[in-house]
């Protein structure tokens, strides 16, 4: 069997990304995949649950981890808050052969790549500015203030598209689901996936 | 708009690439997508139309071609006739946003590789020895002389399956389609082609 696939998955926020996540894996359910759960030092929303949508930590805890080597990235975010993707809980994941999301930013992204070399990063992209900031300001839960914020870190979060293997553009969500899963589709037909995946049949159809 | 894509399809005689090419040029009409026409100077098989499934020229025209640099790749076969891929009726196409399929073996593919670096390749595998030999004598036009050399050549085939950049495996003839219709559309996600075809989107995008 093979190796389970790492990817990183950025977008500006309002680009649906957590959408499209979310309908991925209830669509290919049992289809050994998974988001890596992030440690974090901020506070829970309303819903949010420790070990499902973060691992929820103190700053000290987060520091031990730090000091530790666990992460495999972690940024401290404006506000003060850490966020961090622990390197242990994925190996074992992979190699389980699970398909590992990490839903993460442009900086994030960076760090992963210069330590894991097989990761493949997808980027999503809004259908236009004028769409983005009308799906910031569909969620009516804040500020203009905090939406002007938004809309001008979306676009700082787009200036890296270009760091990414692939992009997708986010117009309409059932194709850009389809895109997101030809992605995976498509690299498990690479030829590397396929001699690990496949070696018995390839011995077979070899055989002098 | 981006140009097309240009893919070699290779696979042993009996893994059901032609099956394969037509459905999928059936179900995405429209999408732009075609197969070069191959020059050849074997004789037309019943049903078989010049101009549509080859360009059938006379040993001569085929060596002219040659001379005058035509064609993208070759190959003068067991018994004797040759098969080229003629270039500039791909390059028009591909200029036209249309990706343009190779149905060539692994030899025709290498000069290819050699030519274009963009190319794209896929080998497709049948999912056994046994399978392979049903299908091949399933035909049932050919003697056990015939379909034993037939066998013998595609083990060959298939021993240069690791030169291409993916690997489907026909088991279900509708997972191989998916399977190939995920790579055509992953490799429309990838950043090079959507930096291409989504300039203006970019554009407003990164605009201050």
């Amino acid at each position: 069997m093979a190796q389970g696939n790492l990817y990183i998955l950025s977008a500006p926020s309002g680009a649906g990304k957590s959408s499209l996540i979310s309908a991925l894996l209830d669509k290919e359910q049992g289809k050994n995949r998974m988001v890596s759960v992030s440690h974090t030092t901020r506070q829970p929303r309303p819903g949010e649950v420790d070990g499902v949508h973060y691992h929820f930590v103190s700053v000290a805890e987060f520091e031990t981890l730090i000091e530790q080597g666990a992460f495999l990235e972690y940024a401290k975010v404006f506000g003060g808050n850490y966020y961090g993707t622990s390197l242990p809980a994925i190996e074992k994941n992979l190699a389980q052969g699970i398909d590992v999301f990490l839903d993460i930013d442009w900086q994030g992204a960076r760090q992963i790549r210069e330590k894991v070399r097989s990761v493949k990063s997808i980027f999503i992209l809004p259908p236009s500015l004028s769409e983005l900031e009308r799906r910031l300001i569909g969620r009516g839960q804040d500020s203009a203030e905090v939406i002007a914020d938004r809309m001008a870190k979306a676009k700082a979060e787009i200036s890296h598209y270009d760091e990414y293997d692939y992009v997708i553009i986010n117009d309409n969500f059932e194709q850009a689901l389809v895109d997101l899963q030809s992605i995976l589709r498509a690299e498990k037909l690479t030829l590397g996936y396929q001699k690990q995946e496949n070696q018995r049949l390839i011995h077979e159809l070899l055989a002098k």
